[in-house]
């Protein structure tokens, strides 16, 4: 399964070195991923509000190169099943510009019951069907 | 060398989850990180101003469990040698009020040049012997 | 002369309230007014490269609704001459799905020269014939 | 009533003007009311669990310089009475080396109940016995 999310860099979201701040990627890839699940049915502040939490337990990103002020960029998202209760997201972003791929990330994570237990999501389960 | 810099998180940090967001550790981490170099005499905003910029390559980062509004913590820094260009910072994110575990980091980086080139900035290199 | 970008609320930009953060309509407002000006030829972040700076000298706003995660919303923005020196930016943030006016502002800037003067910059000048 | 809030300007909170963004000062001011709350008894986030939301209704900004990375600065917090719903925050931002007034607000906020509607917060009516 393999979804995309175009962007396009805001200067607000650069720094002091005139390219996007290593925070904001995570960002990026954060709204790639919910509104990946959002087209799948899943809603990750609905699910908020009735306590059940989806959270990442660990990522992993490779900076290859820098974007800058005005670039259009696009977010791969490809889901894949890490274990029962984990799913991982491999996120690429690519410049549109000339299609550079600019990071590489693998971002793993779970849902937390009202308890704050890993618990098997329905919705994501299906998702592997 | 081990370094550690004082936090409180505020409201503004925190998502509809009620924890803080995952991309706000990194600017944690950044300004642990920062504040470790300028210790140590080295001004990240100042050589960016001189075209030197300190960038980040790789970041694993390891989710244990979720600061909330108004938690004290600290952040541990530890550099560590990569390679003859690359240097490792690892983080901890510590509670402070129970000194429990929230985040544990990698973060590899190098310095680039005026051309964008990696190259061993002098006074990073004087940090390892 | 009028101008109008479209939005998306994202889920990272919303707090413990459930709704967007009080500061990120400032994000949107700039980003709004920066690709006014980018579509009038003048660039925000090359300026600054150039040690021209535009900055906000006020700023007044009024909000009269809460975005939520997921609203599709646009920006208004409408130029003003406040002063031989000084230009008003009048911003409106309207929700698509009803058309409600969510937020109201007036911001005041004016460009900075590279001793940090404010100075008549000519390319907004003629914004105004 | 009188309250101070310190900070340092983080590096991450800084643009590619080199300066603190306009957003951000947002932020500080938000975190330094939320302290002066806290302060008083009143807890912005478990509110909001709760579903009684401190919202602002008006905000003016007048920028009178700019915070640079690692600057030390302090927000300085008034709380005046607008109405006997609204209430208003007078806040003023110090640069420390010089006490040297970085930016001017008046930001006017309410209590809104679980269906939205402006009311009479007991812990806020008190705050001006």
């Amino acid at each position: 399964m393999t979804f995309k999310v175009d962007f396009k860099v805001r200067d607000y979201e650069c720094d002091v070195q005139g390219i996007v701040n290593n925070s904001v990627y995570f960002n990026y890839l954060e709204h790639a991923r919910h509104e990946f699940l959002h087209a799948q049915g899943i809603n990750f502040a609905k699910l908020a509000e009735d306590k059940i939490n989806l959270v990442v337990l660990r990522s992993e990103m490779d900076y290859k190169s820098s974007l800058r002020p005005g670039d259009a960029f696009y977010v791969v998202v490809k889901l894949e099943r890490v274990s029962r209760l984990k799913f991982g997201f491999r996120q690429t972003v690519y410049r549109k510009a000339d299609q550079k791929v600019m990071l590489q990330a693998l971002v793993i994570g779970t849902a937390l019951n009202e308890k704050g237990r890993p618990f098997l999501l329905a919705e994501i389960d299906k998702l592997f069907e």
